[in-house]
């Protein structure tokens, strides 16, 4: 259950995309596996990034010793669902030098050139780090498929591209770890508003995502097709509750603790005498 | 002097180097600007961390709506002498997103193809991110120089290509700000025992630290000519005191704090219709 004290049951296997899983029966506002509020929330995730922060460190540690492990976290959520908070709130908590975000955006003229994974392995984390993708591969599987942006085969063959890419990945040393965020659409249209009502918050605001919210069921949909084709025992997702922003950090975070926490590191040994050096250093 | 409270006079112009600048004379150890002690300095630190923050995110939003400036901070000292709690403490208070880190290490035989400051270009802040470089194309003329790791000739040319490149990096919009932590030999000798004590702290120690340590006169020498070639007014360096981590992280963390404010940031205006939004967002 991880070293946090706070969660009264593990809701790691609840949060993960099993067999039968219906996105559509997924609830958006639940506390799986937490009993308390917003304020116990804050207390919590300040004790978890702790924890966060302190495998981080020898997840770097590892990697400079030479084990080629590494995490790896891709974020996925339709608009305002709060990817950003989890970049900030959760992976802000740990050192800088140790993670590798990358925002994927609308794709180049150049990485339209080549395939779909082409951009996604050219990021890839380093032994040692925790890679963050916000907005990925998948991508070419949601808005890709929505809107069309490439032929039906085309579509279709990038779910068992992907399948292989990761199994590649995790055989690699590659910790898999894929959150969907998971809001209701009246969560996204408050969370809008709030957006359009405040001016220091228009630069958030796009007016593509009216358009995308619009397509709102084809989009469930094709989360749905992608969870069912995708989730792998080496590369599960994780669909979040996150209309209440402060348990959906809770949760990635603790996900992120469990996934380093299966790595089970300590700390390296040295690869140097100790006492040679000692020796070497009182003598300069 | 900042939105900080906390100052009691502004550190920012005993810091940098200027003209008749002496490394030999400068202090290890001061608290330049600042009265308190290391409990005060921690409190402090964590206000900077909250207006950082805000400013980061401005000069983000701003980069969003197309603003094309950024902002650089070059990290260079001796080992041990605190780079790595720059960019956990100070650079990890900010949002991940808008931080574009890169640790320059031995270069490699790619890097060697090229000229020294081609795997710099590379890794430039995009505009609207804080670039942080984890040493940098200071390295090709320090161990460089004291290493003597290209002809003499080669060596001095490289001052001038820096000044130009540093220039054209301005010109394109970055505020650039480079530090030097500056230790005592005594306190690095601490500070590699301790490493050396501490079993968890093992990994951190390299053999090689010490043999770079026997150069300690021939790198500060290297640094004093660095500083007389390369300080200029649009990429001034900045030499912090650092035997009191606390308080170089207070120093650098400042240094950001007055880079961003010398922005001006505002939050971006709406290139939307307001109300028009609003009304399809309620249609939607």
């Amino acid at each position: 259950m991880g070293r946090e004290s706070f969660w009264k049951t593990d809701p790691t296997d609840e949060l993960r995309v099993g067999d039968g899983f219906v996105l559509a029966d997924r609830p958006t506002d639940a506390r799986i596996g937490f009993d308390g509020g917003k304020s116990d929330g804050a207390k919590a995730l300040a004790e978890g990034a702790a924890i966060l922060n302190d495998l981080q460190e020898r997840l770097y540690a590892a990697g400079i010793a030479g084990d080629r492990r590494r995490v790896l976290l891709v974020l996925q959520a339709m608009d305002t669902a709060g990817k950003g908070g989890i970049v900030s709130h959760v992976v802000g908590a740990v050192n800088p030098a140790g993670v590798h975000y990358k925002a994927f955006k609308k794709p180049t003229e150049e990485e339209l050139a080549h395939d779909f994974l082409w951009r996604v392995e050219r990021e890839e984390p380093a032994a040692g780090q925790i890679g963050v993708f916000d907005r990925s591969h998948y991508e070419d599987v949601l808005i890709g498929r929505v809107r069309k942006l490439a032929p039906d085969d085309e579509i279709e063959r990038r779910y068992g591209a992907i399948v292989d890419y990761e199994k590649k990945l995790a055989f690699a040393g590659t910790t898999i770890v894929k959150v969907m965020l998971h809001i209701s659409r009246d969560e996204q249209k408050a969370r809008l508003a709030e957006r359009l009502d405040r001016p220091e918050k228009h630069w958030k605001y796009n007016p593509g995502d009216v358009d995308e919210r619009l397509l709102w069921d084809h989009y469930q949909e094709a989360y749905q097709v992608a969870f069912d084709r995708t989730s792998t025992d080496y590369a599960p997702w994780y669909v979040v509750p996150a209309d209440r922003k402060w348990y959906a950090r809770l949760a990635v975070q603790h996900l992120l603790v469990q996934a380093l926490e299966g790595l089970d590191l300590g700390w390296p040994e040295a690869d140097f005498d100790v006492d040679v050096e000692k020796a070497r250093l009182a003598a300069s």
